[in-house]
């Protein structure tokens, strides 16, 4: 942690201030009345905006790499759907909004927390027996970022902790940083399809646990967890009473041959706020459309986080009131389909690549079963020329301008994260010049046996 | 600033938490831990979400009042100029989200301080030579309400203080309270059309004071700064060496008799974050499409509030893609005739209740010169029935059906706030209503004497 802290006041050092120390110099005395001593300009970044700190952009700017000239850029690094043009959202998403701009019914001001019709849009929609929604349940949030956001802000005071996944999404870290609130990372488990190591997980909880944050669909790994390790995970909350944050951005993403859970459909007494949004399902994540579920059956939260939440979102007012009308016709309206069609686009996609790379010596890809990401072990042992993940990722873009993310920005050295939304053609042509980078550096048995002898 | 805190904490207090004080009994064992000990759910709203509230919403949901069955509702109270539908935005601004729809070009993530192409389109937009601005000066924000926020929150830190006007628009405590920012009002003078006491502003100035918040055109006020008025600003602040946050939401929405001038147009040396949006001069709030300009000519604050700026900008992602998308068309298409329209119906709907008021016995309206609003005080001797301007704003909806804001929404009791951009016939439906009301509770010279002699 401290070297993050490091790292943010280190960025931000090299500011021209003109007299870095005067105001910290007197407590007592204005500088502006004391005769004779006039105050000089001395305007510095608030501390919460040093904490402030995404350490992708830290990790990929400080990359400091030319792709290959003779090579085509392949980036399989964003979380970005719609980069290559061959997942566009469908049509009723688009005409539902200028439905909406037609009617010029949806220009004024929303209520903080969203319109209340739009509200009881979601809540039928993801209402069910196990879990049961109303509009009252439902916050509408700018994005699934400040569903994330807001959750964590009612939840956890500074000073306070929240369990995170490694590897993990780094908003989480982002966000509790800036708040003040401590990162406690819990490991998953890569040999078993990346579930909770849920005895690290349990013995992470202290009095000062705030929240536990379950990323299902999950980003970077792909993985879906089964209904009985989402029973485990919510024994331990129970045990522990944890309340849940879950990131379900990538709900419902998932292949034919497995299901997804709601984490909520599953207890009726742990206290779930569930994170999800247009973003991915609906594929336009810059439309900002977010939202946080309140499932509070045992009436734990009450109405203390409830009001807590209305409070917050009356910072800056809710999401964009052209989408939130948009909301029940984009519900409703989008045809199976679609939804189909993506899946099966990621699916081959997952399967393509998976193939792709398990044949690549040192690498070993683990297989996705949703959401649209893949992670991939890279052997180091085997490839003694990088220190690392990062060094590994920075060498395939200038060799063969392909970007893949080092783990590293998840808190997982030695892996990297593959984006399967990336068309075919092109995942089969980066997955071909990884092979032909790591046939280049590859080191087999002797040059590992090498390796250990020097130990 | 105490009695807010105690109302805050009052409010939250009712919530039905199974063992309130358990989470802080002991600091070192773990509860969950100790043999024999369970832990019990105590989920706590965070302290952050205590101190977030907003008076307007206090003031106005503790007014429990019907209005009177015999007379429909006419509300006066809302800052949103689409409520009834006589001013509806240009066809040209719907028609370019509409075609950034069509395009399918705007649907994935923008980076969080907005596109490149839409930051140069305002950029472009607001240059001029006295305050040249470039894209790097633009960040795009999820409303004014957003950039009002990221604004005072990499100025300054928990313990500084801001100063903000009296009266005021109620935000700026609201996100100073909820960031532990403290506030410091200066004072208004009604009789100099809403000017800054400038000897108050300086006076309140110390080594702990991060920004001074200037908002013109005004909200409450509908006033508009003079070009001699701003320079007097700007003079306080270069010799305090305070920077400066301009809240010109309503820039340019002034009426044809006075000139509205963009206060860093009028220094080179006094750094101004100044923050706009869409929401009021296109008539569209709900977007939530906001921006700060950054003015820094003399380079006090640097990369690192630049920097600040950007890395607050990546814990929620930006505005909403298909708004970022058509802001240039919208910048450039809409005709000239509109933004004249909108300001002819403001100027005339203020000019009809500014003389409806003053004819009324008790009350001093201020005549605006801009922005949507006007404030009337309520000559309270005239008025022994009710204590203060809550009360007397109460009775006047359950007598008259009438709803505006009592000013202690903004700090300023017995004055009222009336929203000028209601129908013209609504305004003198509502002002010949409040002149019955006034009639029936005035005291005049004799009751007014009466109340001297208790004294």
């Amino acid at each position: 942690m401290d070297s993050y802290l490091i790292q943010v006041n280190g960025h931000g050092d090299h500011a021209p201030v003109l007299d870095v120390h005067l105001k910290s110099t007197g407590n007592t005395i204005s500088p502006g009345k004391v005769k004779g001593r006039k105050p000089r300009w001395a305007v510095r970044a608030s501390e919460m905006s040093k904490k402030t700190f995404n350490p992708i952009r830290a990790i990929v700017d400080s990359m400091k790499v030319e792709p290959n000239p003779k090579k085509a850029m392949i980036s399989l690094s964003l979380g970005d759907p719609t980069v290559f043009g061959n997942l566009p959202t469908n049509d009723e998403v688009t005409r539902a909004v200028k439905e909406v701009l037609d009617s010029g019914q949806y220009n004024g001001y929303a209520p903080s927390v969203g319109y209340q019709s739009c509200r009881e849009a979601v809540a039928a929609y993801y209402n069910c027996p196990e879990a049961p929604l109303k509009a009252q349940d439902v916050i509408l949030t700018s994005g699934c970022s400040q569903a994330i956001e807001l959750a964590l802000a009612v939840l956890a005071n500074p000073g306070q902790n929240i369990l995170v996944p490694r590897p993990g999404f780094s908003l989480y870290k982002t966000l509790a940083l800036s708040l003040g609130i401590e990162v406690k990372l819990y490991n998953l488990l890569p040999e078993q399809a990346w579930e909770i190591d849920l005895e690290h997980l349990e013995s992470l909880v202290d009095e000062k646990t705030a929240c536990l944050i379950v990323n299902n669909p999950s980003n970077p790994c792909g993985s879906v967890f089964s209904k009985s390790h989402l029973q485990e995970i919510l024994a331990v909350a129970s045990r522990q009473c944890v309340p849940i944050l879950a990131d379900e951005i990538y709900g419902d993403m998932v292949f034919a041959d497995c299901k997804y859970e709601p984490i909520a459909t599953l207890s009726a007494s742990v206290p779930v706020l569930s994170c999800g949004g247009l973003a991915k399902r609906w594929l336009v994540p810059g439309w900002r459309m977010g939202w946080i579920l309140i499932h509070d059956r045992r009436d734990i939260f009450g109405n203390e986080i409830r009001d807590g939440l209305v409070r917050l979102s009356q910072r800056i007012l809710g999401p964009c009131t052209i989408v939130q009308g948009a909301l029940e016709r984009i519900l409703h309206r989008t045809p199976p389909e679609f939804y189909h069609n993506t899946l099966s686009i990621l699916k081959s996609n997952a399967d393509v690549c998976y193939a792709a790379l398990s044949a690549i010596p040192g690498l070993q890809p683990v297989r996705p079963a949703g959401a649209m990401y893949l992670m991939v072990e890279i052997e180091m042992e085997h490839f003694p020329e990088f220190e690392n993940d990062v060094e590994f990722t920075e060498r395939l873009i200038s060799e063969q301008s392909v970007f893949c993310l080092p783990a590293t920005c998840f808190e997982y050295p030695n892996f990297f994260r593959v984006v399967t939304t990336v068309p075919e053609e092109m995942i089969l042509e980066a997955c071909s010049r990884i092979q032909e980078f790591c046939e280049m550096h590859y080191q087999g048995a002797e040059g590992a046996q090498d390796l250990e002898c020097d130990k």
